[in-house]
């Protein structure tokens, strides 16, 4: 059955997710703040509105794909009025990595106006979203669940349902990320052990991810890392320690120790101080080359 | 073509791996330390001596896996002079986990006799042994390990091949385990900031092993940490700390700190510590719930 | 020469700091938030205000001394108009311990009013405060620096100017506190490694302070530590845990990783998890014991 | 009383304490490696052997300070046979610093061969030792550690007894280094942060050593460190490594992790790989600088 939904946010993951909902009958009303990356959209049959409010109706759907936890709460609590114009019996999906205190903060002033915030972060890149191979933490309140669940077929391979707490999609995806974070650190320190012992980086990187490792996680970044090749960057550095970030507050509120993650912090922070910020996340892995005295070798 | 082959212990993956030889329809002349562990391969075909150094033959092969770098050490130097026995144009293929510096040392004797030493350290436990289901990484002068292979694709699923330089495989196979351990140690954190933000742990390993990390690492280790089942242990602690100090020195030897090693070898004598030294080295991910407050679920 | 000193914030540092300004012979006009508190300055001579904005008389002189970011930035830009209040010509000496960030934010409010915040971060524990033996910090513009010296003359051993940008002082307060815990950790180890190692934890603690160590952190804590006496706080953990975490942000803010704050700031959050927040912060040095199996002997 | 001395090893240390044991009125008979580093000592009047083991007479006394544990080894078991000559009723005061484990074996053997090994590692620097401003550990069986006394009078300032077990007085100077280590790291990040937000490094570090920190390891080092002057090197940074080396081993002999000690040896690795290794160990602390970006600020 096609649905009539709201979506803003047409960055580098929200305009593939978008596009896939229209190509599975939706009916899209778009509103992004640089309109011209609307305009692929349009073309493809979508509405395009001045106003982020715009794309909300009283009791209607609402999609977004967001930065950060910010612009998530001024589109919810700001001007756009979300939470108020979604109104009673709206539904509001929310795609975007954020913390889940942010989460359940909006949950409520939805909750307030009668409507419902559903979290529902994503695992995958660009590529993965365009190829609708998404998997999809949800969590949230069952019915309005229940409602929205065929956007979530509809942009993704798998849906993970988390429960009725708002927040907790969100600690999946956090927990997700820090683990690939926490294995890129682990190749940096593995590959430069076995290069300067003489190994081939790219061969020991096709061992484990064609055999213990043979996962995406392994196999797409195992390569890069093996060469050093951080640019261009699919998700950058920046971010990486963003989501780092909300990872250890959202431990820490919950007084949970995370030396793992605190370590891959530091290394990020060192990334951004060497002058890495435009690469890849995946060059934090170049911290354990420049420990190891291969800082030239570390300039991709 | 059947070769004729010496083997030296039948531990928990040497007996699964002796046995896939005579399968291969190898001759295998056996000894081990408690002679009633041989007699299941007696029964399957094996030829059963008193001695270690029996098992070889002047410009013969012979297999061991052992327990550590002083098991063979004491094989090849000690008593049963391995290298002399073997001789000129003898190779000895030696499956154990050990260091480089070791490998590298031992294989100088051998060459020093005329023959050959070449590593070939595996990945997988018993009942991957037992499948022909290990993946084995090889590295030594090229005309024996030509004449080995056959051995190693009886053994496994798949052969890598890190070079002529003897200790090359050993480093791959250090800088493996020490990634298993990261990865434990991410799922220790992981999990359990999840726990106390109200989630289902298991639930957390199957969205992780289903998509991300869809690879035997984390689909094993996952559910077992997720439920802290770290008993009985498929490879116990101790063993995972021998392993990492080898991974350790042996990046020490290149100037090459590993930070997350040096935090996994503090786990794990935090683990020995708290008396897990029966529990699986999975166990080690028990660490970051002590540091949350978790002590009480830890006791498996 | 008296001054007309307005001060807010009579805890367990502010009132010892009043009372030997009043001891100096300057005239104190004081506000408490529990009212109770300030009646044994007033016996002394102070006058009693019932409203924080009273202390203020424009172009005057109000120190203050509060436990943390939100309350300073309460009492400049909040209801007591502090900046407002003391408008043209008035100074405000900010002792507490905050960021250098919200010293900044309020030095800029300050200055718009067309007077100055002179930050004045104190070393030492209350019974150093009583005893006039404090070390103070201070940044801040020249002209009313000079003219709250005398106020920091009163209340302190030795002053150290670190120049007219304002919250450079906060800065190497928070640097001091930073290794203050850090000296925490490193006894926390020793001492444990010595325990198991068959050592005294007293006679090592009386060597180092004695000998290499023989300065006020490790006099004080050495034997605290060694005897695991961390009961009563003199300063609570959660307040240790705080300052850490202003180091790691205002690090942060300048692409400086601390890796040894983000093991402290673990170590204090393990500390919480486990039922150390009513302990002075020194407790921090039982997560070692934790570690190394002595948790019987940690509780005190 | 004056007494009759064997003395080994005139190094940078070993001069000056020997020089000392002169001064006091003792007669000296030494060996070192290189004769010409002697020659001093002979015009004070110490005579001269051409073989170590000549140093000893049984039942006499012996004094050496060497540089690891393979040369007291060598000395007391090698060709000097030094257990052997110093016989029933000899000896052997042994300054250096080595491990628990080395001096508990050593003195096995004295106690085997009728005598005793007292260990006597000392704190300071060889300006210290010339200025006989040592701190002396010492430990060992009470009769020989009654007797040797005057020995360890006339080369240091104070002397701290831990005790009768061998290996101790070892453990309480790998606790000291550690300690000094970790001043160093310490200071590191914290000059780092105060310097990228606009403090001078030499006046933090002058704040903090005329406070909180007014003791000789960070009067010492927080000029040094904060100038980034790490040459000439007062104990080389390779030695550095060695003993903290020693303490993670010691503290691993009792299953005690020491994380701050991990992170310490990580960073001293570091250093090596980046070419430090010629430096003072206190240039450890360049890896903060690294860090945070300020590669070019810290070559000295």
């Amino acid at each position: 059955m096609a649905l009539e939904i709201g979506f803003v946010g047409l960055g580098a993951m929200g305009a593939p997710i978008a596009a896939n909902l229209l190509v599975a009958g939706h009916h899209l009303t778009v509103w992004n703040r640089t309109r011209s990356k609307a305009e692929p959209l349009r073309h493809k049959g979508a509405h395009l509105v001045d106003h982020p409010g715009d794309v909300a109706k009283s009791g209607g759907i609402v999609v977004s794909m967001l930065a950060d936890d910010a612009a998530l709460e001024q589109l919810v609590l700001g001007e756009a009025e979300l939470a108020y114009r979604l109104g009673k019996g709206g539904v509001h999906v929310s795609l975007s990595t954020v913390s889940p205190a942010t989460t359940r903060h909006l949950a409520k002033r939805h909750h307030e106006a009668g409507g419902a915030l559903i979290a529902a972060p994503v695992f995958g890149r660009p590529d993965a979203a365009a190829a609708k191979r998404l998997a999809v933490c949800v969590s949230g309140s069952p019915a309005p669940k229940e409602r929205v669940r065929p956007i979530l077929d509809a942009i993704g391979v798998a849906v993970f349902d988390f429960g009725s707490e708002p927040g907790a999609a969100n600690v999946a995806k956090l927990a997700g990320n820090f683990m690939i974070a926490s294995a890129l650190e682990a190749m940096g320190e593995a590959f430069v052990m076995a290069e300067k012992q003489g190994l081939d980086r790219k061969q020991l990187a096709n061992l484990l991810g064609s055999t213990l490792f043979a996962c995406p996680v392994y196999q797409i970044y195992g390569p890069l890392i093996a060469e050093r090749r951080h640019s261009p960057a699919g998700f950058r550095l920046p971010l990486g320690l963003k989501d780092l970030e909300l990872a250890i507050k959202t431990a820490a509120e919950v007084n949970v120790p995370l030396p793992l993650g605190s370590m891959l912090r530091d290394r990020f922070m060192a990334a951004l101080a060497n002058g890495r910020e435009d690469l890849d996340w995946s060059a934090v892995a170049l911290g354990a080359s420049d420990d190891a005295g291969l800082r030239g070798n570390s300039s991709s």
